[in-house]
Formats: structure tokens, sequence, C-alpha cells
């Protein structure tokens, strides 16, 4: 039995999101029928974390385990060649028996982007929110938003409740910028942390706007967080402007392609 | 009677290409069908050419005549409102009576969009051509594409062989460049002429290609266009890497909006 760690871009537009559901498309399906039809074996796979319908991944990561003696290379050819045309495998490496793509986490990124324009771009229509209402102002946004740097409990931004141990998270990095030239309608927030509660980033970012837009001031989001309460934050965006970026893990020795 | 000028942005994935086809999803029947609906008339519209199925357009430019008194603010909002979320309406203006998009085109500018890597990227895998064999020399390209500059009989990148006066066509500017950072991976080409023979972006990207991936020499293009004969240049390269970017029509007063 081996351990893999695959690294995979994702277009989540056709998904039902991650999780395997029944009668539903999903991308955790879809991964495991490919797996299965390689392998001949069933194969049970675990993300870094769920993404939710019609949110992507740059470079989400995932474990498994399998009985299949195939080279990495011929295995990540076939995956390449037999996932949907919307999935793709961009690195396969063995890992430690007991790896775990969600377990062994240390940090991931996320990044979240804004059409904001009066008139959509037909482009970006699946891969950004577009918000029309009026001109953001994305330096109140990132300065608004370094407040949320550091250790906190970020109660006021989880959207269910489920059993967690804790609720405190610790944000490495954030930031929201404007683009340039033909980039000059997109805004980008990116943020880091060491991990997320549900739909954190989809309310830090309604959060934010409330900022970008003038309806509060810039000191508002640390309030949210002292609030540590739901009903305080901004709501929640849709998702298909978030991206899954990056996710890191501590050094295990894992041979690359 | 007043004659419009509008300029509309497409993804062309989800459509059998610009022209109207008896049974099939056409971008022209689409806007059609929501004119008829927005202002109770049927009518019928001018592209400054056709695009092909799955070809894509940042800016077409497309005229009608319409009895509609509506302003034109009122009527760019509801195109913008009642118009598949593939199509988007970017500029609406009053042109003279005798205003024809395709007639009075002087310059057109296209893009083709190659993405150069061994995996694919899900992202672009419909506004791009997966070129992954090996890795192109883009300069070479470049150098090899200036062959086409200025006037020239281009019959060698026709691949139909419509009723025409004349295949002579004038490029005003053409360059092949390699993207950097995140962008090191996709290959542009932009090419502005007064006119483009049926598929010649395309079978001109082809033809480059076989330079780029060092099949023949910088000089051969110049030697397809000597040649005058559609055998003698590369292959038709796919529909979904080209984008018509920019329509330029002589001055004639529209007042924008």
């Amino acid at each position: 039995m081996r351990t893999l760690k695959l690294t995979l871009a994702y277009d989540g537009t056709a998904y039902a999101g991650w999780q395997m559901q029944p009668g539903k498309r999903t991308l955790q399906g879809a991964l495991e029928e490919t797996l299965l039809r390689i392998t001949g074996q069933p194969t049970r796979v675990a993300a870094s974390g769920r993404t939710d319908a019609g949110v992507h991944a740059l470079a989400q990561v995932v474990s498994f385990q399998t009985v299949s003696d195939l080279s990495l290379e011929v295995l990540q050819g076939a995956l390449n060649a037999e996932l949907p045309r919307d999935m793709a495998p961009l690195a396969l490496c063995e890992a430690p028996p007991n790896f775990h793509a969600r377990r062994d986490a240390l940090r991931k990124r996320y990044r979240y982007v804004i059409y904001n324009h009066r008139w959509a771009d037909v482009f970006r229509r699946y891969y950004s929110w577009h918000y029309y209402r009026r001109n953001l102002d994305a330096a109140a946004m990132d300065r608004a938003a370094k407040a949320l740097l550091g250790t906190h409990d970020f109660r006021s931004f989880e959207t269910h409740s489920p059993q967690r141990a804790t609720t405190i998270r610790t944000i490495y990095d954030i930031f929201v910028a404007r683009g340039s030239g033909p980039e000059a309608n997109v805004l980008t927030l990116e943020v880091e942390a060491d991990g997320f509660l549900y739909n954190m980033v989809r309310s830090i970012v309604g959060t934010l706007i409330e900022v970008g837009r003038g309806a509060q001031g810039e000191t508002w989001p640390a309030e949210v967080v002292q609030a540590g309460d739901r009903r305080a934050a901004g709501m929640t965006v849709p998702p298909q402007g978030l991206f899954l970026v990056r996710v890191e893990y501590a050094e295990h020795g894992e041979r690359p392609v």
C-alpha cells in the first residue's frame, strides 16, 4: 500500500462542490471514479478541505492510498487523460504512510476576485463576483483588512456552527488590491491562515465590502471580530469568486515526479 | 427610423458562431430575439464580421435599425438585463443612417491565445489552444510573423474560397509574445489588418507554430505567402483561442452614451 499526494486544479463551475453527495456531480466523486477506472481498485481520497459548489482550486491537495504499482509518471499521465477537462493533475508524489491532506495541512491560502464595473465581463462570470453598484475603495479595504491579521476568535465569520474544538485561527497574510491596466476593474483579496471556518473567506469579503462601498469605516471589521457574533458581520459573498490558491505542509520527503 | 451602433462582448463557447442558422443557438439569433423582446419589433442586425463556433469577442461591433424611441441609456440597460449572461453590451450609440458595421469597418484586430505547457490550465480550456508537445520559441515566431506585415495576396491563408473580389489584404501590425510571471505559459498573437479572409488568423497561427516548434525556419511564412496556395500553409488551429479584439471605423459623429 502506497500513500500518494496529488495536487489538483479544478474549475468548480459544473460541480456541487468537493464532497461526495448521492446523485450529484462532485469533484471527489469524479476523482474517485477516475482512480477506480485507472487502478481497478475502489479508492477513497481526502482533500485539504472541502470547497463549496462553484468554488475553484488553483492547487488543491489530495491524499489517498493505493495498492497500484503504476509509476507516478504513468499514473499522473492517466489522470490527465481520464479526468474531466475541468480537473487537472498538477503534481503527484509519494508521501509518508500516515500523510493526510486535511489533518497535516499547516497553512492554506485563498483568493477572492471581485469584478467591479457597471457592466459584466462575460469572461469572468464564473470566476468572479460582479459588484456593479459603485466603485469600491480597495485601499480602504486593504487597510481595514489588516485588523484581521494575527490570532483571533473568528466566530463572527462562521456561517454554520459545526462541532469545532475552537473558532480561533491565525491569519498570517491578508491584502486587498486593485489591478492596473486591463485589470483595473478587478479587486483581489488574498488571505493565508492556519485554517478557515466555514464560509470565513466569503464573509470576510462581505464585511470588507461594507468598508469599500463607504457604508462602514475602516475600523469596523475589527469591531466585527470583537463582537463574536455572525450577525455583526457583512454578507456571505457568492462562491464563484473564490479560489483555493495553495496548501502548505511540513517537509516530509515527498519525491516529486 | 434610427441606426444604432452596438459594441458587444461575448463568450462564444456555447454558440454555433455568429450567423443565424435554423435550429442552432447563434449569437446573432440571441441578439435579434432580445431586441424583439425589448422593442417589440423584428430587428435584423449586422456584425463587423461573422465569428465561428467557439470564437470570442472582446468588442464586436453590430449595427441595426430600429423604430424604437427608447433612450440609448435605457436600451443598453435593457440589453444588459435581457441578453444571455455570456453576451454583454459594452457601448451603444447613434450612428449615421447609412452606417453598416461590416461594410464600414476600416481595421480589425484579432488575438490568438496558445497555452503552452505540458498540463492543461482548466481555467483556459475554452479560451486558448492547449499546445503541449514542446516549448514554442515565441521570439522566432514573432520574427517570422513580421514577413506578413504590409500588403500581400493572402490566399495561402484562406481555407474556403467564396466569391471574393480579391484576396489581397494589408496587415498593419502583427506580433507574437510570451507572457511573464504567472503568464509565462501563455503565447499571444495579435494581428491587425484592413480585413481578413476566412480562417486567415487561425491558419497564420498554424503556420507560425511550425516555426515555433522548429519544424520550419523563420523565413518559411514568407515562402507560404509567395506560394499562393492553401496547401503550402500550416494547419488551421482550433477556434477557442481566437478573440475579436477591436473594430475601427472612420469618425462619423456617433454620440456615445
